[in-house]
């Protein structure tokens, strides 16, 4: 854990050059926009270790997939997110020597992810092996508003040297994603043109014909005026670009203003894209780059405005919360139902495929308090979308009917091939079904159900009923071989979790049946009729919920993660020499197995998901038992501890889980940033915040809050958007206030007593305080 | 399952030329000397679908992992046998045209793999596409003799025109293996030399520094004389050639002796190849063809007199248990101890490595008695002398004492990267601890437990000790993550197999610990002290011992074959629809590791391997429950229920599963022979005629035979070697005739009356019958 990033409120600063880090911080200082989106690599050419990467969302590559035996039943391929056209690209010569800081000495060197406005800076000055020192100032940006366009202003002085300066933009489509499998290259030219003010370029994928259209203008300023050289024309393969020539003098100030466009296939005729790139292109340049700041500004003003978190009294949890903020809203705005949320965003290639079970487990929750429901809402519907390919995956392994969701995909076939995660990590299809109760609960739109809903409930619950077997000496039904959201642990029969996660989604898709049928009859009839669904087969849920077999430990009064979880040999981390630690790095595969030593929330992250449902004397002694033996090696862990603690009034451990949480990226906690962030779990950083310190829940159609202060903080606040009204939760030793954003009255309850807040108005209840 | 070989007592018959079943035949008819072997290739060039593959025994290449995704623990590399030099190769060209059977129209064709004699031959005759046509004989030797060397005589009739005929012998090193992780080529050059005769090629492997030699000579004759012609030397990358021009007329013949040898620097210095080479060559070349031929006749008879079985009545299964013992005898002879038997011999390259625990479980109890006593002895020091790397792996995964031997290894190193294989199918260590015992018990060899066998006792037994765990609340201990024999079960929790062949390592080294204590007082101090035994490790494991727990289900008084196996639903497997099998190429992983179905004997290994401890009702009680649920899609386990069902008087069940196990090659019943003959799982197939039909067990010092007749023979024979005496043991319905081969007597149980057969002797007893 290295820090060398600056604390700031609102900014992520770097203050010096250091090759060691610049993979780090390509990824920490990442930009995008939801559409795109790419990492911090340098304009100018860079020969230091480095990954260039530049992403278009819903862009991917299906990889042949590496294995070492093959099990039956593994996907052909697994989805890449591809690594696409460098559109950043500005090349600078000074006297025909490459400015590298590679090869340069570097002072002054100051980057900045100005999070507020959502800019990414950088100046220094560099001092070439021959002596010539010039200074350089960029700024750029991945635009909120225009969703095709980037922009950069890019401006060099030379300090103590007359002669030339060689600036080339350009566009360079001959890249390759780093994990490729195969070590091949992914793209084939389609066309490309390159003119005096830029040009363009067309790739496709090798594979799926994706084809991606780039373009780019320049515009080069010397000293305010523009620069008259004829540029030389360069077209190579799979490149564009442009080099002119500038002769300057010590003290001149050379800006280059690089407008480049992305557009895809996946937006356009092929016949089109060329046009389209071309008329954003030429928008973004007559609207110019200081009005491209001016909107970037407020748009990103106007996702502070529905999502900040204000921390007050200790600017480095401040900073993180923020930064988890702004990187999930630069993943992900959720206006276009094909896309989700890659657990590494726009910053890496890491884990490749798109989607995960970290949407509907962390994500979600974020953007239903956090945005418009319409955009939880895409994010149900894209899985609604592939319900027909979950049901052909549920038959390529043999079953006979309902459907079973991939652990990993881009397009809702799976992806990953790793039999005990594939094949048995099958806890994700309960996560998928719980996330369509969390948004009808959390939104009130019960209508979704029958439109949506009900269909991927009923195909779940089936997959369910067939995957369970009954045994008749326990009258019992039993689920042998899964994997639980603890990978410690492969191949276990009865995980309490996907048990308990089972039998859940079968109560609630009888329940959505009922709610359908009583109000909705035409529509039942209909899905009735569509999902051929028998009496027999609601009835044989109903079976299977009044026997699911559940672990449990009577004499401690705990669920068992799995069958004879206790006769493992229970130890605590903390009794654990710190050079064992991480496991995952430290011990071999099968001492992690037979270890009691959990990855992640498994028993408890049932608790947290059906929190209603159990009492805190329940959750308490789960909770005692499990939190000393779990490593949190998986960054979706320490939050839902954190909420958990939260809620039994562990405050310390609850502030300890969050910091673990929230820094990760930041202090490259797991040291493997440099690969990208991680993404997803930063959904579960708010949730410690706001589910675990604020304590929100709804409970019938009510906004719940039980606010406690984690006991390092002045005060802070949230904002959560509820059925139509925006509010601001802000929380001190003293007193809980709620202000309404919007003209929408709220009703909620605070530590147990009901207010209403008009719209626009304030409401005041009693300090943080915890409830066990 | 195809059949189109012939049936015949000594030889295997393939009489027509087809393109389809060619790599089919290239592994069944491979031929092989222990030392050095290869594939039935075509000494003319083939451009059809072929694996040419040569191999010399021990040189190995450490093929650099591939995996889908890391798990700590795996090995850096894979160490494949090396597809080596090809030393076969004759190119033959009529007037300038490749004869190439996959371009002519063949007749005649007639392949035959000469067990009695070690002869591989095949004639044909072929039409090129411009009408040519030549008649061809050849036989090809590898010598059981002179390990280095290999001879072809090649004879080609032109039977319609005059013209030219261009033969070109060589060496050709640029060749590859099929299994290549990563596509690469493993072999460089280091020189070559070609003359007018013949000539050299040195190569060694990228990785290890091995070298190997070839050479070759060669004559030709046309019509009985010398040919003339000055041939054109030929040297190219790794390859080396000689081409001569014989103008021949119709009916001419034109016949070719060459003479190979390969040496390796596992066996000289660097300086010594070619000459060690070259000599062989020149004593080879001098003794001429037919002295060579007359050798191998006489060295595969010797091997006949030790190992033979002839079955009367039935050709097919005659036929089928010689090719077994032939292919056993020609992969490894046991004269070196760093070399061990590939799970494929020398005829393919799937399963790379060259030791499994097959070697322990099933080649072991063939050596010991169809070989001299050496032999077996070999095997084992095989594994003695890789205790530190056993012990060094064991470090690797955590263990803090003892050894745990590699599931798949070449030089002791682990090679295999699979968790639930290489980390967890831990019992081939119980194998190998088993095997002291079984090569002690049989041969009387005390004196070995001393000298080799107490150390790798001792450090199998503390691994044991150390990876169970002691459960308070049961009072035993467990065994938790592992995989038993049946691996369509992973990480499991107390495998019985796997907990039981612990507890007897436990005991067996108790007792050969007081047994070398007791009769070698200072070598037992001796070995306290270089182990540094302690007091509290032998008292742990009696502890160990007396609590070990053993899954059962008292109700049906069977054992269990892990915790929680009776809550899968329990099918047989004829009740499953013949297109699910075999499940392994129809059913997803996971739909296999759920349910009931044993790939191979699991339970029923540990009632065969510590047979004399449980009693006839037990066994048959487990094997009523395990046989009707196994589906026997391992190679390995059909033996060991022919044995078993032998042994409980189930005539028809135990002949089934010998025919399975026997002519699963010949008749390509898995269909994947064209990869390599199932070579160690030969080892079973005489295992169930000797230790089933024949009922042999050692016991307490003394040879026990229970014959029985399956049912489809008129008698049946089989030599064995116990104790310096070598039997003939001849069944018949009637009778069981025991001639002693030597001049050595033997005492001996059979059908529970004893017998002394005086040297040169017969004995008869009461014919075939079953006990139970």
């Amino acid at each position: 854990m290295k820090q060398y990033l600056k604390i700031d409120e609102w900014s992520i600063i770097e203050e010096s050059f250091d090759p060691q880090t610049q993979e780090i911080s390509e990824s920490v200082f990442s930009i995008g926009n939801g559409y795109m989106g790419g990492r911090a690599n340098f304009e100018e050419q860079y020969s230091g270790p480095s990954l260039q990467g530049s992403y278009m969302a819903g862009v991917y590559y299906p990889d042949k997939t590496r294995v070492g035996w093959w099990k039956n039943g593994y996907p052909e391929y697994f989805a890449k997110v591809l690594n696409s056209t460098n559109w950043i690209g500005i090349n600078i010569e000074l006297d025909g020597t490459p400015l590298d800081l590679a090869a340069c000495t570097v002072t002054e060197f100051r980057r900045v992810l100005n999070m507020k406005e959502g800019t990414l800076s950088r100046s220094f000055t560099a001092t070439t092996q021959d002596g010539k020192e010039v200074k350089v100032e960029s700024i750029r940006i991945v635009s909120m508003v225009r969703h095709e366009i980037g922009a950069i202003r890019y401006s060099l002085t030379p300090l103590n040297f007359a002669g030339n300066i060689t600036v080339t933009p350009y566009l360079d489509g001959d890249i390759k994603n780093k994990d490729s499998n195969y070590d091949e290259k992914f793209w084939n030219e389609v066309e490309k043109k390159a003119g005096p003010e830029g040009g363009h370029l067309t790739l496709k994928t090798k594979k799926l014909d994706f084809h991606v259209t780039s373009a780019f203008v320049f515009d080069i300023l010397l000293n305010g005026e523009p620069v008259a050289a004829e540029p030389e024309v360069l077209e190579q393969d799979k490149y564009v670009g442009s080099t002119v020539n500038v002769p300057v003098q010590s003290g001149d100030q050379l800006v280059i203003y690089k407008y480049a466009a992305n557009v895809t296939s996946r937006n356009y005729g092929l016949g089109q894209l060329v046009d389209a790139a071309g008329s954003a292109l030429q928008s973004a340049r007559e609207a110019g780059f200081v009005a491209l700041l001016t909107e970037q500004a407020a748009a990103w003003g106007d996702k502070w405005k529905e999502s900040d978190i204000i921390i007050e009294g200790d600017v480095s949890a401040q900073q993180a919360i923020r930064f988890n903020i702004f990187q999930l809203n630069q993943t992900y705005t959720g206006e276009d139902d094909r896309l989700n949320i890659g657990p590494k965003g726009f910053t890496g290639e890491k884990y490749g495929g798109s989607t995960y079970w970290d949407t509907e487990a962390y994500c979600v929750p974020f953007y239903l308090s956090t945005a418009d429901s319409a955009i939880a809402r895409n994010l149900l519907i894209y899985r609604y979308k592939h319900l027909e390919k979950a049901k052909e995956n549920a038959r390529k392994l043999g079953y006979r009917k309902g459907a079973l969701y991939p652990m990993v995909t881009m397009n809702g076939e799976e992806c990953h091939n790793e039999w005990e995660i594939t094949f048995e990590e099958i806890h994700r299809n309960g996560a998928i079904a719980y996330a369509i109760y969390n948004y009808v609960n959390y939104t009130g739109d019960k209508a979704y159900l029958g439109q949506y809903g009900l269909e991927v409930l009923v195909e779940i619950a089936r997959f369910w009923e067939e995957r369970v077997n009954y045994v008749a000496h326990k009258d019992k039904y039993v689920m042998l071989g899964v994997t639980g959201p603890n990978e410690y642990e492969n191949n276990v029969n009865n995980n309490w979790y996907t048990n308990r996660m089972a039998a859940w989604t079968m109560e609630y898709t009888l329940e959505a049946l009922a709610y359908v049928q009583e109000n909705e009859g035409s529509r039942y009839a209909e899905l009735a009729d569509k999902l051929e669904l028998l009496e027999s087969e609601t009835a044989k849920w109903s079976e299977i919920i009044a026997k699911m077999y559940y672990p449990a430990d009577e004499e401690r009064g705990i669920f068992l993660q799995q069958d004879g979880f206790l006769d493992k040999e229970i130890i605590q981390v903390k009794d654990v020499l710190p050079e064992n630690l991480p496991l995952n790095q430290k011990w071999s595969w099968d001492r992690i197995l037979r270890s009691c030593f959990i990855k992640q929330a498994d028993v408890l992250q049932g608790l947290y998901f059906l929190g209603d449902r159990y009492d805190l004397e329940t959750k308490k002694r789960n909770f005692d038992f499990y939190e000393p033996i779990t490593v949190h090696e998986s960054s979706l862990s320490p939050c839902i501890h954190s909420i958990l603690a939260s809620e039994l009034g562990y405050t310390e451990k609850a502030y300890e889980m969050y910091l673990r949480t929230s820094r990760l990226d930041l202090d490259n906690y797991n040291n493997d940033t440099e690969d990208g962030c991680h993404t997803t779990s930063m959904a579960g950083t708010w949730m410690s915040v706001v589910h675990g310190f604020g304590g929100l829940r709804v409970l019938n159609d009510r906004l719940v809050l039980n606010p406690s202060n984690p006991g390092h903080w002045t005060s802070y606040s949230f904002k959560i958007m509820f059925r139509g009204s925006r509010l601001k939760v802000t929380v001190t030793d003293a007193q809980v206030t709620v202000s309404n954003e919007t003209e929408v009255p709220a009703s909620l309850t605070i530590h147990g007593k009901e207010y209403t807040v008009n719209g626009l108005g304030t409401v005041s209840a009693g300090g943080a305080s915890v409830t066990v």
